[in-house]
C-alpha cells in the first residue's frame, strides 16, 4: 500500500496565517472567526472540537493518491459516502497488459503460531491467486472482455484510487477505522492518512493518535 | 439475482389519494402542492419532471432486498452515494457454514460465437472459482479467520444487501445504469428495480423504460 | 406551528411483522437480519443502537407536513443537509392574496418578569410587524414583485414546508435540537416530530425523550 | 455583497503541473489519469465534461468568504446541500453592538419606470427597515435576548458566511443560478463566484459564462 498526498486546501494569500497555526488550521480558524465575529485563534479550534461543533472542519480537505489496496479494502472504504472517489476502472483496464498485484493478509503470509502454518496458508493463497490471474489471461485470449474476465480475479487484487475527503468526514473515518477492532488493512490505510493530515493540520487532528480514535480509543 | 421490495413510502391515512394517482405518486403531488399552494395533481408532477424540479421526488423512497449479485456489481452499486446500504458482512459470515454462490457472466457461460468457446471459458471459470472456495475452506481450517480467508474468493462471489434509495436518486441511477453501455449485471439490477418502482409510482417514473434512461436512451 | 405526518415507510406485505415490533421497527429489524444472516428481533435493534451501528436506521424515513414556523426556524432546520425539503416559495406566493402570519417569541408575547414588560415588548413587536406587512402590500401595489417586496417582511413571517428525513438523520437532529440549549422554536418542532416518530418506531427512538437527547440530555 | 476566495485546493509539490493547465485543473487531470492509467492532459478533462463523467471534478474545492448578502439569499444558497457553510450566528451576535445592514432590491431602490416611483418604494422600504432596527434595539433594551429580538428584523438584513463547495457541486449551482430566471441576488453571487473559479480552473469551468449556465443558458 502506498498513500501520498496529491492535493489539499491552501489559504489564499490575502488572508494571514494565524499565529502558531499551520496553513490548514488557519483556514479553520478563519471560518470560525467569521461565525462569531471573533479573532481567529488556536483556542477557538479547540473549543469547537470540545463542543462537537465540527461542521467548521468541513472547510479543509485532502486528496490522497492511494495505490495497492485490495478490493476488500476498497469496498469498506467507499462505504464512507461523504468523500469523493476516482477508482481505477477494472472494466477498461486490461490486466494482461498492465501491472496488478495481490494483497496478502499477514495472517496468511506470516501466521504467528506457525510451525508449518506459513508453508500451508501462504502456499494455498499463492497457488490459487496465481492460477486466477493465469485463468484471467486465458479468458481474455478466448475473447472474453476484461470487464467479464475480472469476475474470476480474487478480492485480494490490488486497485488504485484518488480520494478526497474533508476533515470532518475524516473524523468519522478515523473514529471507526483507527480502532483496534477495525480490519487490519483499512486500519493501516487510516494510520497512513492520519500521519499525513496530522502534520498539515495538527490542531484539527489533535485528538487522534495512530493507535486509536478519540471516543473508542481509550481502552485500546 | 433476486430483487424484492422490502419497504416503501406510504401516504398517511389523513391525506387523500389524489384522483388518478397511486399512493406514492400522491405523496409527490401533495409535496408539490404545498410548495405552490395549488391543488395536488398528476399534471403538477409532469411539470416538475419537465422543468427539472426534481427535489420533490426525494419524498418517496424504496427499500430493496437484493440477493445474489456479485462483488463486482456491489462495488458499482455502492458508488451511488445518495442511498443507504446494509450489506452482508464478509468479515463475520463464515462461508464454510453459510451458502454462497458465484455470478457467471453470460459471455463466459454462453458465449455467442462459441463452437467450443463454451467449453473452454466456462470450464476455466468453473474450475478456478471452485478451487478458490475449496482453498477458502482450507485456510479457515488452518486457523485463518473468514475476514482474511475471503481475500482468496473471486469477485464473482455473491452477496446480499438491503438498499434504500429515494426516487430522485433513482433517476440518476437509472440514467446511468439502464443505458446500453452500462455493465450487464448492474443493468439487469436497474431493470428489475425499475419494474418494481414503475408499478408503484408510474407517473414519477414515466420517463423511464427498461430499455434505457431518458436523456441518454434515445440512441440506444 | 402544526406538524403532521404526511407519509412514512411501510413494510411490504410479503415480509412478516417481527413479533413485538411495529411496522417501522420491523423494517429496521429485517435490514439488520440480512446483514448478519440472523433472525430479525427487537434485541438486534437495541444492539445496533448500543454499538453506534446506526446506518441500519437509514432504511426508514418520515415525511412531515410542517405549517407555521418562522423563517428563523426554517433557516436552522435546513442546515440539516441529510434531509429533503420542499418549501413554500416566497418568490411566487403573493402574500397580498394568501394568508400568512408571524411567530411571536414567548419572551416577547408573555415575558416572565413583566409588570408592564408585556405591554412594551408585545406592542413594539406587533406594531412593527403589522407595518411591515402593510408596506409589503404598498410595494406590491406600486409594481414591485412579491419576490422583491418580501425583503421588507420580518423574519418572524411564517412558512410551510414538507420535510422528509430518515431515522438516522433524525437521531442527529434530536441530539442537537431536543437539548435545552436549543432555540425554543426548533426545540418545539423537534418535540412534536419525536412524538410522532416515537409512536411509529418506539424501539428505534427508544433513547429519546421530549426533554432531551441521548448524549447531552443527562444534565437536563 | 463582497465575495472573496478564502481558500482553495492546491496541488502537492510532489506532483507536476500538467503542461498548459493551472494548478487546480492539474489536480483534476491527475485524478482522471489514475482512473484510466493514462497521461494527465487538458483533453482528458474536456472529454469528462463532454461525457458527463463529472465525479472527477469533486477533487477540487473552493472556500468563499461572503459578506453582505440578505437572509433571503442565504435561504436560497443553503438549499444547495452538497456544500459546507459556516454562517454568522444571529443567536449570539448582538446587532446593537455589531454593524449590520440591509440589501435593497434594485427594483425598489431604482425602479426603471419611475417618475415618482423611486421616491415611493425606496422611502417605504427605508422607513420600515429603519423602524425594525430601532425596534430591535428597544426590545433588547427591554431585556429580550438578541435571538428573540431578531424575529422583528427584515429578511433584507445582511449576513456573512464562509462556504466551501467542490467544482461538481458548483456546476449544479451555476446551472441553476446563472440562469436569467434565477433571482437577481443569488445570480449576482453566482457570477462573482464564477469569476473567481474560472481564473483558477479555466478548463474545468470552460462551459460556463457569467451570462448563463451550460444547458439552460442557450435560449436566454
Amino acid at each position: 500500500m502506498e498513500v501520498r498526498l496529491l492535493a489539499c486546501t491552501k489559504l489564499d494569500l490575502n488572508y494571514p496565517l494565524v499565529p502558531g497555526l499551520t496553513e490548514l488550521d488557519s483556514v479553520v480558524a478563519h471560518a470560525i472567526s467569521m461565525c462569531y465575529r471573533t479573532t481567529p485563534s488556536k483556542n477557538a479550534i479547540l473549543k469547537c472540537l470540545k463542543n462537537g461543533h465540527t461542521s467548521v472542519f468541513e472547510h479543509i480537505s485532502f486528496t490522497f493518491d492511494i495505490e495497492g489496496i485490495s478490493r476488500v479494502c476498497l469496498a469498506q472504504l467507499t462505504r464512507h459516502r461523504i468523500a469523493s472517489y476516482t477508482v481505477e476502472s477494472q472494466r477498461f483496464v486490461d490486466y494482461t497488459k498492465k501491472l496488478v498485484g495481490v494483497v496478502v493478509p499477514p495472517s496468511i503470509s506470516s501466521p504467528k503460531c506457525s510451525g508449518n502454518g506459513f508453508d500451508v496458508t501462504f502456499h494455498i493463497f499463492n497457488d490459487v491467486t496465481k492460477e486466477a490471474f493465469r485463468a484471467y489471461e486465458e479468458l481474455v485470449s478466448n475473447g472474453v472482455k476484461p470487464e467479464d474476465a475480472r469476475f474470476i480475479l480474487p478480492q485480494a487484487t490490488t486497485t488504485n484510487l484518488v480520494m478526497t475527503i474533508n476533515a470532518r468526514s475524516l473524523f468519522n473515518f478515523f473514529n471507526q477505522r483507527l480502532d483496534k477492532r477495525a480490519q487490519w488493512e483499512i486500519r493501516e490505510l487510516a494510520q497512513r492518512m492520519l500521519r499525513i493530515v496530522k502534520e498539515l493540520a495538527p490542531i484539527t487532528f489533535s485528538q487522534y493518535r495512530e493507535t486509536g480514535g478519540d471516543r473508542k480509543g481509550a481502552d485500546n
